[in-house]
């Protein structure tokens, strides 16, 4: 089969089970809080590529886990993803009216309803991975669960990226330094996608769970650098996003670091260095490929 | 000894006891980024009753739990505790400028430093549970640790309190919504305290565990009744928190609902029903009853 169209299949059928997985363990829109339940609902549901979720699917089918422990955790990386939006949207944050092509969360509802529609999704998240029965492994692969994502999600991870990056607003970063705030913004989330997926097979060789986290921190920077190239050269309307912010805040990134060319350099670079991750895997990895492939492709 | 006198030396200790530990878990201020870390360690040390983490260590001493196995559990629940307060605070939900007695998060910081601060720290609260080395329990005790903390967090608990909260402004709830509000909103959490120290030990009868279950639904009520008498009665330098401002908001309270003499019988009627609740047990539980007298005559 054409890989491009077996990657395309694999997107489309992730994606429909992922929104199926996350419609059911989101709190019913009719249930009180009624207002906290929708805000909750529409920024999750019926939106985004879920990287993530595609993530863990496509390692889980590298490792040969059974798609069906995956859903918990898929579901769990997204309710973080999501919420860090909401409030990275937020007119104290980012100030943003646009997401996912829709009105923001705080547009759509109110300020005080999106600041607890994202701290509701956050403890959705531990919460899934705790208790969800259709996360059947041993208590020890769930705790790690639990600790890989608490650890991406936090201070050290995606938190302490998001506070490097708000001081570096005005800044001249350097290279390592937007490295170092990248691996912790977007990187952590996108290593704790591929890793979350390993801890379901107990059983997993340490050297392909590391193989496996070299690649998913290598597209974690491609995937950056991507978005700041899209950033850059990209519409509003295709985005779903505002476009040029990063430009408009003042905000360091690749393309202003080492040139439009020199961004598209390095992530074909990080791409090439997944893929050199993955040599010790077969075909089964071969979505694996295809998403680091699309990530640097993507034009949204 | 005096119980009264006793009941001080232990809130004292565990006062002290419980910030070193909350110290000792908190990321060091000078490491990147500093800001965040500084926003964090301000909101959390120096300041509070520390009810909650008392609850879980004195649950520890009315079951005969081993105390180094209960600093984990004490954290994270005052992890979430302080998180909901910077939150609460934000211009966009209460619009607080004192805390503690000293500036809110968002004053002493900025906006986006203080929803990033309350992120971070509940994050943190899952990690501790996963990961801390001090407690020494089962897999499964940990795991349900973390179902229970992030239950009594999220939509269904406290969460979900507040969003009801903030529904609730101007509005006319009866006492069963009322009632419905606190106990997600300040009771989730209260019992949580409880609940995680009872988890520290795995042979615990369920029938003991769901006596002190309902001792901390008891006195999660009385605390909240006494904080709407506190917040008409008391002044501003007291209570270390701006004095008065259910009333400015209009929102619904006990004092309002049942008058400020109805809501004293309320209160002092849930602290006999956790008496009552403590009856099978012995002195050990002593301080469990001097907690809950403590919450109903407490003047901050």
């Amino acid at each position: 089969m054409n890989p491009e169209h077996s990657l395309r299949d694999f997107m489309r059928s992730c994606q429909e089970r992922v929104e199926r997985a996350l419609d059911a363990r989101l709190p019913a829109a009719d249930r009180m809080p009624e207002r906290l339940h929708q805000a909750m609902r529409y920024s999750v549901l019926g939106g985004g590529k879920r990287m993530r979720p595609l993530l863990t699917y496509a390692t889980g089918q590298a490792i040969g886990a059974n798609a069906d422990l995956l859903d918990g955790p898929a579901c769990a990386v997204e309710f973080i993803h999501v919420y860090s939006l909401i409030h990275d949207d937020l007119p104290a944050m980012d100030d943003d009216d646009l997401r996912r092509g829709k009105p923001t969360c705080h547009k759509a509802y109110d300020e005080a309803t999106a600041i607890l529609a994202g701290d509701g999704l956050q403890a959705l998240a531990f919460h899934v991975l705790a208790q969800d029965p259709s996360i059947a492994v041993p208590a020890e692969n769930r705790l790690a669960m639990v600790e890989t994502l608490s650890q991406a999600s936090g201070p050290a991870g995606m938190v302490g990226g998001q506070a490097i990056d708000l001081d570096s607003v005005g800044k001249k970063l350097d290279l390592p330094d937007l490295e170092n705030m990248h691996i912790r913004k977007t990187g952590a989330l996108i290593r704790a996608s591929v890793r979350l997926a390993c801890l379901t097979r107990p059983g997993l060789p340490a050297e392909q769970a590391g193989r496996l986290d070299h690649y998913a921190k290598c597209i974690g920077l491609a995937f950056q650098i991507q978005d700041d190239i899209l950033d850059e050269e990209s519409d509003t309307q295709t985005l779903g996003k505002t476009q040029g912010k990063d430009r408009g805040h003042n905000k360091p990134n690749y393309p202003a670091l080492l040139g439009l060319g020199g961004a598209k350099e390095k992530a074909l670079e990080m791409h090439e260095a997944a893929l050199e991750s993955l040599a010790g895997f077969g075909p089964e990895a071969d979505l694996l490929r295809e998403l680091s492939r699309f990530i640097i492709q993507r034009q949204s």
